[in-house]
């Protein structure tokens, strides 16, 4: 037996016990006469005690202790004189009389602390140590807490888990895929699903009735920062279901979580559409923990001898609290942000609103008093406030604001943690308009339904065709999204076909699912929630990869395991396959 | 709104209600005047009536109903004139006043019901159809339910789920891999994990203590009847442990499983180890829910003048309850059964113990009733039982034994399948020889510790060192199987020289861990689950197949969305890959 007791568990109540534990030397205090040492593993620390005046002998193996040491320990469970009020075993320590080295150490490449000294690469490279200090470890508790919530709540109401194929066949829509060769079918190969989604719309055609699946699903794509080639679905399908009863069910999915493991209550979530979103924070996912929406300045900003905003599409501001102050170093630096290529705006216009009433612009010039008025009534300014305003094509000038408005309350600290603000986004639009293939794409994916009242539009303006597509939104942040499905062949060949699939390519990919459909298909629809992001946001961050136990980092390698790597030449004849590197 | 209640749950107690309920057509009988038809769910079926004189229109549409229909009703619940006890909703049937078609249904290639007229290759073509049968979908329950168990029993004692990584990389060691090519990292390749192995050890030198995980694993084989490509493990490991403490958390897993989901109360498992398994059954998973325990007959039956005896390692023989009325012709079929390839004995000596106490045996010129009586008292034979009796050398004779005992226990019908015999069968030895590359191999992988009172034979005589090793056994196959690990550099670095392994191969393939091995690794153990197996034995049948929602064939093919397939041109330049054909 390794061990009686873990190291978080020993309180007052087991003072005079003798007890046998096991785990690693946290750090040690050798006070000449006494060395203390801190035992550690998962649960907590306990403190040990070693003193010359009872074992001089124990005593100086205690001394060659070293960092990450593995010990086992038999000793007495005593009070400790001075108390430590903050750790769960604070008011006990034991004084060993057996000591144990299980395993040495090496000093370890960064030292195992919440606050250690590593840095990023080394801490992925020897990501097992970084595993053992508590911001990460807790990171993977919350993980496997969250993951249970939500299998027992879906458990409870009906839903099964499924678990569907990982080796399955590549489809070029969408996102590329990692393909696996198939050595018993030279030649063909396997994809991993980016995906379960046909899958569980055949379960449903299958009367699976309620379908979950906690799942990985892959994607080839070039990672940008905090994007992984493997990422891990929450995957949901329910059938005989409108858009309410899938937002119902999901929404109370997501207040159990927020209860459960973040004790707070949220109320019902507020539900947005695409266009309002779009037009109130210029993001499909506005983060709306603060206020700071836009107000189009058009009639009031317009026609008044700035150039600049006349011939601009859209003149869009927000009124920004208590940033009056601003300096002009504050404010060019604002310009400079809302420049640079990854926001790409080519201006700001401010406007302060004095603590006195009156307003100082940049565009005094063109605007008097009275006009920076009709901008403050539109944009409910107070005193106080500094107003920002960007002028260009609505799309561009939009997504510019609303990274600017982020950028803001990021500044103001309005972006609390541990506040949770869920919001769900709905009807988005069916297509958009893909500029390198110049056609159009499903926004979501080719199985979404359109909205029956705007089939009309289909065919003359396809753009304008919102679907029942949905978006669970949090903190500015997408945390799940999903559809109601077709589920009738014809709908689904017509969707195809809008899509630019010829009737063989459909039938190619994706003919086993319209065969499916012309066998009593109910209607159906569902979500999927990214669950590396719910985690990461539950827990306060926004970062995912410290919420993934081995993660990969951005160009898709495993720094631990040095993965990919090449293989033998035995491998690819036994795969008919060749490197073509030139 | 879909549906107020589904098909499964209204009961006279709805009696007057007006329900709305939706679901698919199981079958329908028109009487004329009116017409029945039985709408189904997930969660029953409920009856529908339809009558001419209520309703001339709604009662035309009805007749016009195929199977499988999609259809949504509305109605009210009346009591039935003749009950059916045998379902839920027996006492109730719905007086339809709406109808309305949601989806219409071809005929199906293969009938919807429990006994289906369709073959195995039809029905894995529309699986998804397969999945409307009660059979295929009580399976696919049972899997959900025994998950949320398994994860629900370790979570409550402080297992955490960590999901590891789908993209590794490929070791030589063991079965192949299926590899995943990069294209950011062209030339390179990831492999799927045959078992995420390496990475729970290194949760468990990172401090996770107790890890489990509900994983997909792949393996590239060729597929014997039954395997499948991608397979699911309960895959665990424990910090901190000793053999007897695996052996107890997941001897109570499995007995909670036993009684949550099959109501059985299964006492403590028996434990025996490997030599006595092969010796007493001829298998390293015995099935014993019934007895029929090999007797060795060499003492009683050489050196009797039997030359086919006497020349042979092993003399080993059965004793079959009831059988010895087999008539010649059953005699002889069993002795060509054993011939067959499969089994590859040379032949089978068979002696019956008749009821008036005298014996009639193939070898009647060799052995006399007081020899016979000999075997008998051995082979623990009664009035009226059959002994079988092999001979040859140890391995194969016992194997092929071991064979024919259970398929006479089948014959018998003495492998109930609502019965549960759980086994640990432990001491499994460390190295196996292997013909083909005439060196030792790991028997279960190269990380499980030697026990250390047979270190001493590993180089003198290698397959005699038994390992911590352990397999859990049920009804005669193998459900789970796990090891104590080697936690410490040199013993790992000796155990890879063993298996041939230069020091650059185990560098470069296993470096991570023997680097993970020297900064504190604690001791520890663990056990992988087949999971696909598990729940097939605890739903009373053998083949995994239909326990998994989407199956392969044996040629690892999906045939129902047709994969694996060929991938384009442009998919292949990008990962750099030719295909070599020829």
């Amino acid at each position: 037996m390794y061990r009686s007791h873990n190291c978080g568990e020993l309180t007052i109540s087991n003072v005079g016990e003798e007890v046998l534990l096991s785990g690693w030397v946290q750090k040690s205090r050798d006070l000449g006469a006494m060395v203390f040492v801190d035992l550690r593993d998962r649960y907590g620390i306990t403190q040990l005690t070693f003193s010359d005046e009872r074992d001089t002998e124990l005593m100086a193996s205690a001394q060659k202790l070293g960092r990450e040491f593995v010990i086992q320990v038999e000793g007495k469970v005593i009070e400790r004189t001075s108390k430590n009020k903050k750790i769960a075993t604070g008011e006990i320590e034991i004084e060993v009389s057996l000591l144990k080295i299980l395993n040495k150490s090496d000093l370890p490449p960064f030292t195992i602390e919440d606050n250690t000294d590593g840095g990023e690469d080394i801490r992925m490279k020897y990501r097992y140590l970084d595993i053992r200090r508590n911001p990460i470890r807790n990171n993977l508790v919350l993980r496997s807490k969250v993951s249970m919530e939500v299998r027992n709540y879906l458990s409870n109401i009906e839903f099964l888990e499924v678990e569907t194929p990982y080796l399955i066949k590549s489809t070029p829509e969408g996102a590329r895929d990692f393909i696996v060769p198939s050595r018993m079918n030279g030649g063909e190969f396997y994809a991993l699903p980016q995906s379960p989604q046909t899958f569980k719309q055949l379960l449903m055609v299958g009367g699976v009735d309620k379908y979950f699946q906690i799942v990985k699903c892959f994607r080839d794509e070039d990672l940008r920062a905090d994007r992984q080639p493997e990422f891990t679905q929450i995957d949901c399908e329910m059938s005989f279901v409108e858009q309410d009863d899938i937002l119902e069910v999901f929404e109370g999915l997501t207040r159990h979580l927020l209860k459960k493991i973040n004790n707070v209550e949220v109320g019902e979530f507020p539900r947005m559409d695409y266009a309002e979103a779009m037009k109130l924070y210029g993001s499909d996912k506005p983060d709306i923990r603060f206020d700071m929406k836009f107000a189009e300045l058009n009639d009031v900003a317009k026609n008044k001898g700035f150039k600049v905003f006349d011939s601009q599409e859209l003149v869009v501001g927000i009124s920004v609290p208590n940033c009056a102050s601003y300096t002009r170093k504050q404010l060019d630096k604002l310009i400079e942000w809302v420049k640079r290529p990854q926001i790409g705006a080519t201006g700001l216009i401010w406007a302060k609103h004095n603590e006195d009433g009156t307003f100082k612009s940049s565009v005094d010039k063109f605007f008097n008093q009275e006009a920076l008025a009709q901008w403050s009534e539109k944009l409910n300014s107070k005193t106080g406030d500094l107003m920002l305003v960007m002028a260009g094509d609505i799309d561009k000038t939009r997504k510019a604001l609303g990274e600017l408005r982020l950028y803001m309350a990021e500044t103001l600290g309005l972006r609390d943690p541990k506040k949770f603000a869920p919001l769900w986004v709905v009807d988005f639009p069916l297509l958009e308009w893909d500029e390198d293939s110049e056609r159009y794409h499903a926004m979501h994916h080719p199985f979404t339904s359109p909205k029956m009242e705007d089939m009309h539009l289909l065919s003359t303006e396809p753009g304008k065709v919102r679907a029942n597509a949905y978006d669970l939104v949090m903190n500015g942040n997408e945390i799940g999204g999903g559809s109601i499905r077709i589920h009738d062949k014809s709908t689904q060949e017509m969707m195809f076909s809008h899509l630019g699939f010829t009737e063989e390519e459909a039938k190619n990919q994706f003919g086993f699912l319209m065969d499916a459909f012309q066998f009593g298909a109910p209607p159906h629809g569902g979500i999927a929630f990214g669950l590396d992001r719910l985690v990461a946001i539950m827990g306060g961050q926004e970062i995912i990869r410290d919420f993934i136990a081995f993660p990969k980092n951005n160009s898709g390698r495993d720094v631990m395991i040095d993965s990919p790597a090449t293989v033998s030449e035995e491998q690819l004849i036994d795969l008919k396959l060749k490197l073509d590197l030139k």
